[in-house]
């Protein structure tokens, strides 16, 4: 018999609960072992609850009892949850947490706890939801040199720009249904600045290359500025627009992540991953590229991945070391932005005829180092693609469009994956 | 140090041994141990082989040596692999398999030899190549009821039908195509006949049941009989003709596992999945529905795979219980296919006015159940779809069009997932 405990009972932690009462024999039979909930940590009462009985406010009532085997952290925010885990690992106790905020602050100090008490910090479900990646990434892609990952990891965002594209809805129009529909908070922040698919891609970078990448290290920039006029335009150039978070390793080692709106061809599956769906494209130097899509967030789905945590923690009540990623005591190994180099989906201010632009654009990129005649990769009346540059490129372009007299009404990178 | 040999050095044997030597400070990292190949298994010669020493002819060269931890096996079919296989496992020697013709057939014998012996018999090369199937399905899925799988797992017949709709390219051009490029063999049956695509639905059905499903019990038809014409019918009705494997959760808590040519409607990210590329979508209760797509072949993406499982083999030296499954003595727990409900794609042998077509279909639709005049989902002038039926609903149907003397050329299943 394993005892495990819930913290928190919001969304993630109630459906944990409710999936392991809903699957329980099944659970057991992977677990290898009969298991119990012992304790639901939450500062809330819930008298009318089944579990009311499981219910404490003090996590000292958890760390006190020896036969608690894992932990799952269900409570958002770094603080307590922090302290709570590190207390739970400090006494060999495994943790499962959804938390991405926490394990993006954090993740290096808690793995090392994790090892050096020979129990496990797992956390497959702070990413992608109910998608399977942290796993696969670290085991199953273990034999490849990872060179890029790119995703969409925050479905309310992708939602909001799917309701732009498909309903003509203006960004502040398909917010608020969005809200309406649960897939939104009050204070949409995290989700539409992008800060939310920040802490994700700050985890799969540091599992992916083994240092960890903080949050604040990572250029963010959110969709608040894309307008319809963006969406149809990349509508007519045979793409979307899509909050993109990638990491890429350059030439010389180091690692250029972000999380930015990028103009995503339909060449690539993730220009049609839509509404709430999250989806983590993985290149590699032996499978090339592989693809893993799905709920992003929700009850169950979310549940699903915490489970999955537990499970393992009762199965394998041993450090996975592999799993796992140091503090580098500098983040000289991440590059800046400007560092980027990208195609360009470039949106003009006036409707243009096409194959004049093309002719004049053709000449002005004649400037701009080695693209030339072909640097336009696809135009529209009103917007165009050009080839991967360099920001001293790009910069040049932009000063001979505005020497023109062509104004820009917005621009932004091509995903090139 | 933990030595490894590889059995059969083909295209994915060989890959492996590319990929160690490439990729060997990461793969050791991974494993947490220095590694070495010990041994390559051929009945061939390989005088320039830089590994030359390291070839031998006989398995019991490798069963005598002491410091073998696991043996990879890229031979193909049954035999000698199966007997192989059992002299590693009763000896304690893991295995990592790219064979699914092997699993399919002998699963159950290996998987029990491996628990018996404490050690692991590892297959996630066996489905989808490149593609992490196998773990995340038993590991991060754990803790859900999977109701149904789908999935594109042949990348030849994928090619194949990509190219009738792209190209108008007639079946016997694009297989002769394949075969030019090395997608498909010079005997094509176990691909084009839908064999390949059996094995691995077979391989995927009992990992997610537990019971072992044997190709024999599973309906399978292929690619033969697909024409220009359904391809392009399929594409005015907003999907594509895909060879689909699938296998679904009934009421009754049976199975229902089959191989068949099917009409993906395009709101399914698998009608997009073109040329070599597979793709798998799982559902279950807690996560709905998951994708898992990339290379389902190929040298270094079936290596990927493999080494990921030397990686566990290593790391993890003890089996890994749920990750099989049992001969259950009968196959009284598989459906036939007579018991699919599922929409149709009829195409009829002439064009139709699609409108007549609609208003007489709908009179016909009378007779067949429940479905009446909700009965069609789309039309076209040559083809149409309809709801979900069973089969005595499918043949009343098919029967009021003969009657009636509207001349159906092809038909095929709706995918409904």
């Amino acid at each position: 018999m394993k005892k495990f405990a819930v913290l928190g009972y919001g969304t993630v932690g109630s459906g944990v609960v409710e999936l392991f009462y809903k699957n329980r024999a099944k659970i057991e039979s992977k677990a290898g072992s009969e298991m119990e909930l012992g304790y639901i940590l939450d500062l809330r009462d819930f008298p009318d609850s089944p579990y009311a009985e499981k219910f404490t406010k003090s996590i000292d009532t958890i760390l006190a009892d020896d036969e608690i085997t894992v932990v799952a952290e269900c409570m958002g925010g770094v603080e307590p949850a922090f302290t709570y885990l590190m207390q739970c690992l400090s006494r060999g106790i495994s943790v499962a947490t959804s938390n991405k905020e926490l394990i993006a602050q954090k993740g290096a100090e808690l793995l090392a706890n994790a090892k050096a008490h020979s129990c496990n910090c797992f956390f497959e479900a702070s990413v992608g939801g109910a998608i399977p990646i942290i796993r696969p990434l670290h085991r199953c892609l273990a034999a490849n040199e990872i060179s890029e990952i790119y995703g969409i990891l925050n479905g309310t965002t992708n939602y909001i720009l799917n309701k732009m594209l498909t309903d003509g809805m203006t960004f502040e129009d398909a917010l608020a249904k969005a809200q309406k529909h649960g897939y939104a908070e009050r204070e949409p922040s995290a989700d539409v600045d992008g800060h939310d698919a920040c802490r994700k891609i700050c985890i799969l970078s540091s599992l992916a290359f083994g240092k960890h990448v903080y949050p604040a290290s990572v250029y963010t920039k959110g969709i608040r500025e894309i307008t319809l006029e963006d969406a149809a335009a990349a509508d007519a150039l045979d793409g979307a627009v899509k909050l993109i978070a990638f990491v890429k390793k350059l030439d010389d080692g180091r690692i250029l992540p972000a999380v930015m709106p990028m103009f995503v061809p339909h060449e690539n599956m993730i220009s049609r991953v839509d509404g709430v769906f999250n989806c983590i494209e993985v290149c590699g130097d032996a499978i090339d590229r592989a693809y893993f899509c799905g709920r992003g967030a929700g009850k169950l789905p979310t549940a699903s991945a915490v489970m999955a945590d537990i499970i393992e923690a009762v199965k394998h009540h041993k450090t996975v070391f592999s799993q796992d990623w140091t503090d580098a005591g500098t983040q000289d190994f991440i590059a800046g932005i400007d560092e980027l180099v990208c195609g360009m989906f470039i949106r003009f201010a006036a409707e243009q005829d096409a194959a004049a632009l093309c002719e004049k654009l053709t000449a002005d990129l004649e400037g701009c180092g080695s693209y030339e005649a072909d640097g336009i990769s696809a135009v529209d009346h009103a917007a165009l693609i050009t080839f991967p540059m360099t920001k001293a490129q790009r910069d040049s372009l932009l000063a001979k469009l505005a020497e023109s007299g062509l104004t820009v009404a917005h621009w932004m990178p091509v995903m090139e994956a």
